[in-house]
């Protein structure tokens, strides 16, 4: 065969070991909370039927699904003269998942009778997007999800934030919780008399952040929202104040929109759990808080970093019929997606010299050759059985070899035992760092490593 | 939208959380132990360039392959009425992952000047098979590899078994260690004359267990090999005696071969080491053992269990060549892969009543309204702290609905706290399995959930 040039496909990754430590220490944080919070591991397939996710995450997402191609003969009765869409769906039955919600919507409406509920689940899964690759926006990139379902106590959003702060502070980063809630937004769309238009509204105002109020006036008029209406809304997303005086104004102007107090009420009631349960991050009442998926009913949420400027790192909401589309109504839900990319690239570029505790291998021992790599290898085993990682060099080559891979390796300790070490049963031991070495007996070795 | 019904594609799964927690605790033990050993982890793309993949796996292979559709018109410039193949070839530019050794070696090559060689890597992912689904048979499993590339020492092999008896024992799984040597086959090979057909005489004699003896010889003999060499063959691979035994009366047999002798030669060294280092499970010389792929050219390996009749649970072996196909020659290489859907199916039908220790939640606090839920609340976060696995009910419904649900996730032990509790500062702890209830002061729950 002839060799060829290699290369991975445009907008994938591959992770090298001292960036999967990081993301795994990451990962692992993450999980561990939610299952601290009563939150259990699920999984779905990577390929899901495309019946399933096509008409889900709207034209553009339909046309962002990668297909996979029917396996035999997918020749056979396909009608070629087609359209392009056409022929997609003759030869491709499956498409591999766009985002862990609607494969979770299907998951639970499948196992509805083996589940009980409210059902908590989180899922940690790679998920695929045909988007065009550009910085930060990759095709496959994985998403961490929980949810609660089956319940619609406000104490489940209390709850997602409580967990948001623990894992913030776990990974000793600092972050704005803001929340806000689409019955608020319906409110003030009825305040303004523009209740079919909600969608614009919130599309326009949720990018208030990042283009200003002049041009999502701009949107708001292009979007045919009279200048009446669009002078209306003003001085609701500019009220000032902290939350609960927000919420206070809020309630004078929205107080003939029964789902706009609806949505007032929930806000001051979650924030109430507050007052006696202190976190570390603050939680921001954001009236321009819109997020775009349209399946959120109720409180929604959203993450940023107080240290580096970078979009939302975690966002989520309530939704009241998610689970409909897939024949199971009534299923009110809310959930949380940590945007773990981002959240690498910050915490990667805050914690750039730190190297999580949990990294690679704390020893390596020295080859010196046949018999003395057979002692090493004995040490080893015992280290390995008191939870040290330890690793011998395979192969009797030049000393400054060896340590040039411990240094690559970024390994802290090294070993070496030759003759003389083995007949006294002893160890020369190395530390890396500061290039001192100290003749120790087996029982020293842990408590030095580990220390 | 129409509601629809729901299903996931032929030979795929949905892993519930109680699976999730067997499968977290099997690949904990594998990764950790992975990592003692000194290798690190990484993780490549789950789409390759089909160009990646295309030629590696035999002709049955690349029918296997789940190619990915093209995004944006596909169509284009495409002959419809080309061969299947063609189109394909035509449409679709990626393919998934079908193991993860392919993409090792790819990613070997493409970042040969970023390694420090040995390089021990493992990766744990999904890989995808476009195989007829049946039982233990699916189209997405996950694969658990670790490798050494860089280095010919036999260490590297020796580590590897103890790996394997690392991880088979920490699972309380009872195992055989089977070991070959390619160079012994082709030894044999030799010996009996048919050094161009060593192919087709290791693909019968690996069938020894499953088809016996006189289909192996029909089997050969269609091959055409001659009645001669099929005589000659019997009394090498029905050898009988213990691995030194073994190797001492087939160095008299290939004593003409010398690579059949080289391959007996390392097989003596390898076994050399465990005179003095115990390992708890056996390590036996199957002179059968072949494995398919033709990549490997020095030791193999294969793992069974003794509890439960099933095919090969772990295999690996040396390759020499692995990269060559993608331009990096004389890398030699040795690895072994863990079939972990295999180990999860024995590990579950034999520790069919254990959960494992780090499973789901291990307190549910009853929510007996507003006032209690929020004392319940602050014991839940302290509790978090301390990392006990946590929950509130989310809603105060009647007591024995709340109940059902702790029985149903086997959460361990439930608190009611209600006005008198929270007036005297105290929890009422009741014990799931026995159904006892104690009254008990913070301080108590943690000694008492963890004992």
């Amino acid at each position: 065969m002839a060799k060829q040039t290699v290369g991975i496909p445009r907008g994938t990754r591959d992770f090298m070991p001292h960036e999967m430590i990081k993301r795994n220490y990451i990962f692992h944080i993450i999980k561990s909370t939610f299952e601290q919070f009563g939150f259990m591991p699920i999984e779905t397939p990577s390929m899901e039927n495309l019946s399933t996710l096509m008409g889900k995450y709207g034209e553009e997402g339909d046309r962002l699904l990668f297909k996979v191609l029917n396996s035999g003969d997918f020749t056979q009765n396909t009608d070629f003269t087609a359209s392009p869409n056409k022929i997609a769906a003759a030869i491709c039955e499956k498409g591999l998942r766009y985002d862990l919600t609607v494969p979770f919507a299907r998951f639970v409406v499948q196992h509805r009778n083996e589940l009980s509920f409210p059902f908590k689940r989180y899922q940690v899964q790679p998920v695929w997007r045909a988007d065009r690759p550009q910085k930060g926006r990759y095709r496959e990139f994985y998403q961490c999800d929980a949810d609660v379902i089956g319940s619609d106590s406000l104490l489940n959003e209390v709850e997602l934030i409580l967990l948001i702060d623990s894992v913030f502070q776990k990974l000793d980063l600092s972050v704005n919780i803001l929340i806000n809630n689409r019955k608020i937004l319906s409110g003030i769309a009825q305040y303004i008399g523009c209740e079919d238009k909600i969608t614009d509204i919130t599309v326009a105002i949720d990018k208030m952040d990042k283009i200003g109020l002049e041009k999502v006036n701009e949107e708001l008029k292009s979007k045919n929202i009279s200048q009446e209406a669009i002078e209306k809304l003003q001085p609701v997303i500019c009220l000032e104040g902290n939350n609960m005086e927000k919420l206070e104004k809020l309630s004078d102007i929205l107080i003939h929109s029964q789902t706009g107090m609806k949505g007032i009420e929930e806000c001051r009631e979650i924030l109430s759990y507050f007052n006696d349960i202190h976190i570390q991050n603050q939680i921001h009442l954001d009236l321009t808080l819109a997020r775009g998926l349209n399946y959120y009913t109720g409180t929604i949420f959203e993450v940023k970093s107080t240290q580096l400027p970078m979009g939302s790192i975690t966002g989520g909401g309530r939704y009241d019929n998610l689970t409909g589309i897939f024949g199971l109504d009534n299923m009110s839900g809310v959930g949380i997606s940590f945007g773990i990319e981002r959240i690498f690239d910050i915490w990667s570029e805050l914690h750039a010299d730190e190297q999580p505790a949990d990294g690679g291998t704390q020893i390596l021992f020295i080859n010196f050759g046949n018999k003395e790599e057979r002692y090493a290898l004995h040490a080893a085993m015992q280290l390995r059985a008191l939870n040290i990682k330890a690793e011998v060099y395979p192969e009797n080559v030049k000393i400054g070899k060896q340590i040039k891979y411990a240094d690559s390796k970024q390994i802290p300790y090294v070993i070496m035992a030759g003759e003389e070490e083995m007949k006294a049963g002893k160890y020369l031991l190395k530390n890396m760092l500061t290039r001192n070495q100290t003749l120790v007996n087996f029982e020293d070795i842990k408590p030095i490593v580990e220390q």
